[in-house]
């Protein structure tokens, strides 16, 4: 007997296998084959491949399935391998034959497609809110400690005087770009998927339109071909766009490290913030930030799981896309309590004041004073080498009192109304409303 | 004396790691470098840091000298480390004192930053142009080739009929959602990082809306810290788009090279787009698709290679970003050339007929049968099954004659002018014109 | 109220988001926590920090666990944050201040160190045992089917005879290659990390040489910088020698997707190894080899996420690192039921007969012509010429019968014995006898 | 015409395409494909397939030709498309008819696959070589401050005393581990291809076992399709063990970078090392680290790279495998130059004295008081307690005149000779001189 054989037969073994982790993943999913199974029956009466008193059985069942999804109660049952075979267990269980029809003129394969559009069309909605108040309270922090100065660094060498409002600012406004690709994943994950089957399509006369129309989706994936070559595609997009906030999350906390750290000493976190050692009775850690930092990371690679899966595959449906839910799905989760920590650990964040009164920070002020003399006459190349020398002689005496700058995003013109503005155009263009529309009149 | 010393000395060899590609990478960057110039000196001159005079002096020179790097004729002598210093040079040995001047309130840090802006800018039109291309070979193949059946495969097992109309149509409308992400990179890029100086602003009073407007930006990264937080994640952002055209591209190199083998032979290409072999007289190998897959596999991890060169570093610049310039400049080489040598492919690839024909495909009518059967009036599961026990007994004939997909994105409805119309609203939302429309009145 | 707040107070959320998933994860590393406490135990009785008494109690209280945890009984309760605390809380409910004693001189930082490694340690015996039985497997197929000939192909273009004696035997030579890496893993695992406390040493007498012998531990990870700096690293070297296991499985499983294709027909699997189709009554679809081929392609990306997590952070332990634990701990239990998949497959797998004699197959035997005629004296480049030309001409008739391959690794002359020298070489080099008789000696 | 058409026709921009950078990577094959040709010759001789005359013409021949590409003179012509083609084209012209005979039994696959195992052996060599001197200067570093003090950190927290010499130190013993991943490359590498001919042996009577011994192999690759299946997989696996010498580097670089700062002081660098900025003039910048740090994180990425590239392939030859050329060639230079800088670099730091004096560090000597409590009978948690309370009051005062650490590879005991021991025995596992006595009795 093998060593790490624990006895299982073959069978079972392909079994556990091939279900994988399928069964808790697709619980993610339930609401969304609920609602997707909910639109096809409706255009399945429509195009006269379901009756009448068909469809009035089945959609109190699926708003109540769907009301219970909601709620956390949705199951699914020993034995049955993934959420799409419930749906139709649960539904056959209360109706009978009835309950079967509803897979004519679908696959599995266009089912899932579809759960996932839609699912990550959910996340990307609470994704872009979570953003948002994490914008909002970095723009309010950044207006709070707008004249609180700190040493900006290049190289990490002392370089020029920065400030919190800059700081936390920075952040805001990255947080603006990353929803240009957020939106970009909406603008591909908006598109309905069902109807393409395994694939190739078929000769029933299915109305994709109007399951479109239903779902609130801005426009078909028309080509069936397509439809079904979306699946990893769309996932590894999303997943872009997941990791370019993942990534302006992890280099704040990262700063947010640096400066909990005594050699800087800009900023503290709470206690409940912060853990001690089991041997050092001094310390207090930046835990919370240290863990964001590297989840943030883990994010910033599933566009990269994604590509090793798929890459080199032909088209046409495979297998392997079931390992892809493996990656994506958690994703979300992941983000979404990434950003919600970031907001509350950055709304208690408490700043240090008059850092830069700190010897070792005076030679910050030392472009200031070339810039001075520059305004007072003398050429920058003069100015330079002059204010060098003073430094080099140590007779350099910084005046650490003005910090002069007004031009616009600079420590005395921040430009955060302009930001927010920049902000609310780019969450505009989501126009979720429509969507949001389009789903409740269709579940409830 | 060690077995890989060359005997340079140790400064030779530190300016020659410090330098590392920049002379060569900066040449792509000469003609952005000198807009650029011009746009800073116009606006110095309105803010009062240059006169009339030294403009007039200056704007003949840039012209030129842009000319001349949009002609190829640019160099970077000698002993100059990169082309920011080129530039002042060649100004200063025309104009003397003149030429020192354009260099206040500007650091190289944020020179560089413009000029990969402005770069990544004009290379995201060349190849949203090279992509419509691309689309529009795909799509005049897909129309002419609506009626020319192929198996459609899942799991590489033959599944269901499919159409080149559908293959060709598919990878067309691939390149839309491409384009979205593409969009995205636009808007990120196209707003004006000048006058971040070294990342922290500085105290002349520059007017950074004039040289946003003169060089046609839709707005500005205000924030002077977070525009410098932009170099490598820009970098990032854009690789991703890009890595999402390579990854359509890879796939339908991967389909080509598949349906090329002597086990399917559903297409050809000719002769000059094939090698031999040095030692197999038969063999026409499929080169520049397989180069084609690899090239684009390897743009999809451009991404990748900067994420591992940025992550976890601190706010603020680092000389680290050279290196991305390594992997972020030749990126736009490669995938321009990708693109236009699969426009010349697809457009001459030659389509085998009656494919379907073949014994081995004749299962991939079983659905259609299935379905005549529901359509009338048996139940599917009963359908299915009859279908499937005609199969086990080898008494399964199927009709080849008619594939009757009348539903949007089938076989027999192709969308392809829907999906053309989803194409040019992409398009139509770069306003690519207000970019050039600037660059022109500002360089001509 | 934020749309994806679930009312979890920010204590809570801090709290969970810190623990993760450690109380889950850390099961994995309960018996080689009590295995460690264990030598820990015994070294700090023979330097003095440890009465005989002491010890006394403590051995069969840690070797009761021991026997616990290995059935699978060890629990994490409710509240306990992790398998340290657990084993501590355990001892001193049974022991009182005597399980306390235990923590002296060691932290968690350098627990977790040599749980991780001790953990990696039976991982890498047990994939050397599933993969020397997939070696088998492959090699005994390689012997029975040495005169089974299949079409070799390069650029998927039929190209010359191959034989399923070379292709099984292929991927059985292609494990020794990576037991290498997986040696070079355990050169690395092999070494012990306790007594660098949290990385900096301490002031207890430790006897690290103790603990280094009763572990079975071929050396010690002297400094303790580096002991603590060997976090995320050691995992990182690990999971690359996992992941070149994992490309060797993936190929292959790429490789028999491919030829279970009705396009290849070489290969077929038996039922309960495939599954059918929900609409395609004709399908059976190779979805075990395609899971296999996503798991491993999943595998391959472990090493580049640890490096995305621990990339660019100084020295010292950082939280970041138990992140890692996710992406590490279950790629062992991933590999290991990949392996043992492959191997039953492989051992299933029905080969083809007389594949060669189709007709399209018949260019494979032209280089077998034109080397005849070398033999015969004509210069290659003649007979080159001519054979391609009675190929061009339709005239070339392929002796099929024969294919005299004899030098070294060729269809007739496998080599197979000496392969399987090379692979016993390679894994008597791990010397697993002498960890196993230190840890039984140490835990029976 | 469009934007970006350079006006290069269709069969021109064919060959550049799929030339790429053949001709200029192939000079760094070129010793080796001479070598390669020289003993395939001679093996040529011996099965009868040359004549004693022939190879009495070859032989000077090519050794001119060998030491010609060692001095760097071997040039690729115009038109000439690849290193081999080259070669055979010099001998040709030299010896005419018997030049061409040199390509019996072999074909241009196998070509490359000897060349590029043969110049990875000859990289290996020379980055072990560079490894060692790292290593030494490490040692020797670390050895003369093992006195001197530096807080040691965790979570970027100050925690405990350090040293020099454990710093130093800690890389040196990581770079041991570095070469067991070298190694292991090594055995993978140092197995002959030669004789797989495009993947699938021949019908000549080749004598694969005699081009082994005259090239100094260890042992073969024997079976012939796995011989071609290692390229890309054995490109992978030395890019990985490049990488984990890379991120030893890349770790190094970042503390540097850390202790350059202001904020801590801890290092310096000569001024050679270090750049200023064009408009600071206070800065010192540690441009060296920081471009280290990045080349040798672009340097982790390229086992990913490959993976993109060869991943999900079936068995056999494409010609994707020439993209990986240009990911991996340039591998060992980059290496190879960061290695050499690193080790002058290190050789030429300044170390700062006395840096515990600073207030900021007492709180470092913290656990040191507990465990003296602990030694002179306290229990741990008391201890722990008490000084936790001292430091809460602000009435600890630490004793930081003595760090009483004695165990194996602490402060006080840093085993640099036990790490040199092991670091000895890695090296001599490679057994160099046998393949270095056999190309010496080859090409001279």
């Amino acid at each position: 007997m093998k060593l790490w054989d624990k006895g299982i037969d073959t069978d079972k073994k392909i079994e556990s296998f091939t279900i994988g982790k399928d069964r808790e993943l697709d619980l993610f999913l339930a609401p969304f084959d609920i609602a997707g199974t909910m639109a096809h029956s409706m255009m399945l009466k429509e195009v006269g491949l379901l009756s009448e008193e068909d469809l009035q059985a089945l959609i109190p069942e699926l708003k109540k399935m769907y009301k219970n999804a909601q709620e956390g109660g949705f199951e699914i049952e020993e034995g049955i391998e993934d959420v799409h075979s419930q749906v139709e267990l649960l539904l056959t269980r209360e109706l009978g034959d009835t309950g079967k029809k509803v897979h004519s003129g679908r696959s599995r394969n266009d089912q899932v497609l579809l759960d996932l559009k839609l699912f990550a069309r959910d996340g990307i909605m609470k994704v872009t809110r979570a953003v948002e108040d994490l914008f909002d309270v970095l723009q309010k922090r950044s207006d709070a400690h707008k004249d609180d100065l700190l040493p900006g660094y290049t190289h990490l060498q002392v370089a020029m005087p920065s400030s919190f409002g800059l700081w936390f600012g920075a952040y805001a406004e990255s947080l603006v770009d990353d929803l240009h690709f957020l939106q970009a994943a909406w603008r591909v994950v908006n598109q309905n998927p069902l109807g393409a089957a395994a694939g190739y399509g078929n000769s029933f006369p299915l109305d994709r339109g109007l399951t479109t129309r239903l779902l609130g989706f801005d426009d078909l994936s028309y080509n069936v071909v397509y439809a079904q070559m979306g699946r990893g595609k769309m996932e590894r997009l999303v997943a872009m766009a997941l990791s370019s906030i993942a990534s302006t999350l992890s280099r704040l906390a990262m700063d947010a490290c640096l400066y909990m750290s005594q050699n800087f000493g800009f900023v503290k976190l709470p206690d409940a913030f912060t853990t001690g050692s089991s041997i050092m009775p001094h310390k207090k850690n930046p835990d919370v930030f240290e863990l964001l930092r590297a989840r943030c990371n883990k994010l910033m690679d599933v566009p990269n799981q994604i590509a090793m899966i798929t890459g080199n595959l032909p088209s046409g449906y495979f297998r392997d896309m079931q390992i892809t839910k493996e990656v994506f799905i958690p994703a979300f989760e992941d983000v979404l309590s990434c950003i919600d920590l970031m907001t509350t650990a950055v709304s208690k964040m408490e700043i240090s004041k008059d850092i830069m009164k700190d010897e070792r920070y005076k030679y910050a002020f030392s472009v200031e004073e070339v810039n001075r003399r520059v305004l007072s006459g003398m050429t920058f190349r003069d100015a330079y080498k002059q204010v060098g020398m003073e430094i080099e002689k140590g007779e350099f005496l910084p005046d650490t009192s003005v910090v002069n700058h007004t031009h616009e995003g600079s420590i005395g013109n921040l430009c955060n109304a302009e930001i927010k503005d920049k902000m609310k155009q780019v969450v505009a263009g989501f126009q979720f409303e429509r969507v949001q529309d389009a789903m409740n009149k269709l579940l409830t």
